[in-house]
């Protein structure tokens, strides 16, 4: 018996015995050795998609693992083999589906949300959501991928250009993601954040930051630009003053790209949209282009994930992680350490 | 002595005698024939722009006339020629007009609100602001090709191509240009419009339109486009429903494009925004080549320019056209006829 952590009511995770299920047609087994905990799981954690989340729900869309069984018709993948998980499966004949756009098919399966995600010793998926990894990279850095893949379709649908001048308003793992994903397109960046611990960090990546708390985020965009305004901004704080932050930051003809969830209507400025022809951009999740680049990204270290990695924990340990993530404290990435070394005895 | 009809203050309009200036070097002094009332002189009727507008101000930037004098150094312009005005004047050296963004020039003077406008038988403006006008069309309808530019512009922001789906929502002046250019474009339109009148003039013109009141606007936007939703949506109403309206029509990828004027902060659904990564596009005015393909427009019939102005006025009862258009009745365009023959023994 293999074990899975479960989510099952508000604010309680458990840990429990998982059968594990023979891959059928299609479909792979993996054993996932490390799982990051990510602000959506937090959500769940709250209570706050119990509408949509079947209880008892395995959490977990972050990962890095092995094949362990192949099920029948699954050619180019074998037992073995270092994987993440595109955790997307899209019914094919929606509009959306029907005009390209497949990862925001009109009824997507978010594996880990609308069924059983990574936390687990064993994990069945199908083959068709594997990207392979490669042997060189470590499985804990790897599971910094979808994240850093996330950045990349946000940084895409930005259209950041080399020379822009760029602010993130949100520093969390996601915005230093999409910070460090826009510096490799040759943007200029500041992340705006208000944890210092976070703030700290970004700087230690070489990443300029602002504290919001400290001074007027509209001047010292002003000073940076010459006037101008920044050219994208990227609000990631999830937060009613971060849109504003990021709508007041922006120059004539400015992007503004949508990466936090914002679950209530927010109040727009859109009189600045008229006046200075700001275009507003929602990006979610990512195509398989995006999650191969973002392999590349962090397999060269242009992503230095394992500096994202606040602490690694064992399963049994993971309701503690997302109580200190929770906390919103000093912490970046945490990671659930689902191999089956890590369990003991529990195998 | 001529004649200009002028904005006071709030609610109150006169015609007061004005003297015509020699024109300088680079201007041309015009004859103004036909002058279109704007949603925007309608705010500054009301007041509302008492902050940026100097007066008396004379008012009105939708206009077709003669050139009347050639100021030194004017070439290709001689006295006779059928002109309208793209009424801005850009600084030139800001980031905006460094960016190729002119129109929204950081320090733009708007002429009809920043400076004089064309509510009188006289006006002077820069040459470099004259559009040539076909001979042969008629300077009624030539008054309509300043709205048709800003129509031009906000489907070009759009990005509306051959066979989408487009949803206008505000069935006035623009909003009905605004479909018309979009047909023209190749699209399939609905046009959203409470007042019956109005939608009554929309069919007349082919136009398809939705009562909101008498519908479920979502609900026909959905039977129309097979569950996907559609391409596009204009806002053109102001109304905080409008934009709940425009945005709920749109399926995934699907472009808003922001027309209407919000003063005040809209709330809007930014989950929607994330959910199918739509985009939200402000537009405001128009370039050179918006206006010059407004000419084409409306010289061909593409744009039945005459169906739209509902009646012609002499410039003393201008103050009563305002009051017609304020109390939004049955009237869709009003022109003011500012040529020196309707004014009779006022010149």
């Amino acid at each position: 018996m293999t074990l899975a952590v479960r989510y099952t009511s508000a604010r309680t995770l458990d840990t429990a015995p998982a059968a594990g299920s023979e891959p059928g047609p299609g479909e792979v087994e993996l054993a996932p050795a490390y799982v990051g905990i990510c602000g959506t799981d937090l959500h769940i954690f709250h209570g706050d998609m119990d509408a949509r989340v079947a209880t008892p729900a395995v959490l977990g869309h972050e990962m890095a693992g092995r094949i362990v069984r192949v099920g029948p018709g699954v050619e180019g993948w074998r037992p073995g083999d270092a994987v993440t998980v595109m955790p997307l499966r899209w019914d094919g004949t929606c509009p959306a589906c029907r005009a390209g756009h497949q990862h925001i098919c009109q009824h997507l399966d978010f594996i880990g949300i609308d069924s059983p995600g990574a936390m687990q010793q064993r994990w069945t998926v199908p083959a068709s959501t594997l990207i392979r990894l490669p042997a060189t990279l470590p499985l804990d850095r790897a599971a910094l991928v979808e994240p850093t893949a996330v950045a990349v379709h946000d940084v895409g649908r930005a259209a950041v250009k080399s020379g822009e001048k760029v602010v993130v308003v949100g520093g969390g793992p996601v915005g230093i993601l999409i910070a460090l994903v826009a510096r490799a397109s040759g943007a200029e960046v500041r992340v705006v954040e208000l944890n210092a611990h976070r703030r700290l960090l970004a700087e230690e990546l070489g990443l300029s930051t602002w504290d919001p708390a400290a001074a007027d985020i509209t001047e010292l965009v002003r000073q940076w630009t010459g006037e101008a305004g920044a050219d994208v901004a990227f609000e990631v704080s999830g937060a009613a003053g971060g849109v504003d932050t990021a709508v007041d930051a922006l120059g004539v003809r400015g992007r503004l790209c949508l990466v936090a969830i914002h679950p209530r209507p927010r109040e727009i400025n859109l009189h600045r949209f008229f006046w200075r022809e700001l275009t507003l951009v929602g990006a979610r999740l990512y195509d398989r282009g995006d999650f191969e680049r973002a392999v590349d990204l962090v397999a060269d270290g242009t992503i230095p994930a394992q500096r994202l990695i606040t602490k690694i924990v064992p399963m049994t340990e993971a309701p503690a992680a997302f109580e200190a993530l929770e906390s919103g404290g000093d912490v970046m990435k945490i990671l659930v350490d689902c191999t089956d070394e890590a369990q003991g005895a529990a195998v």
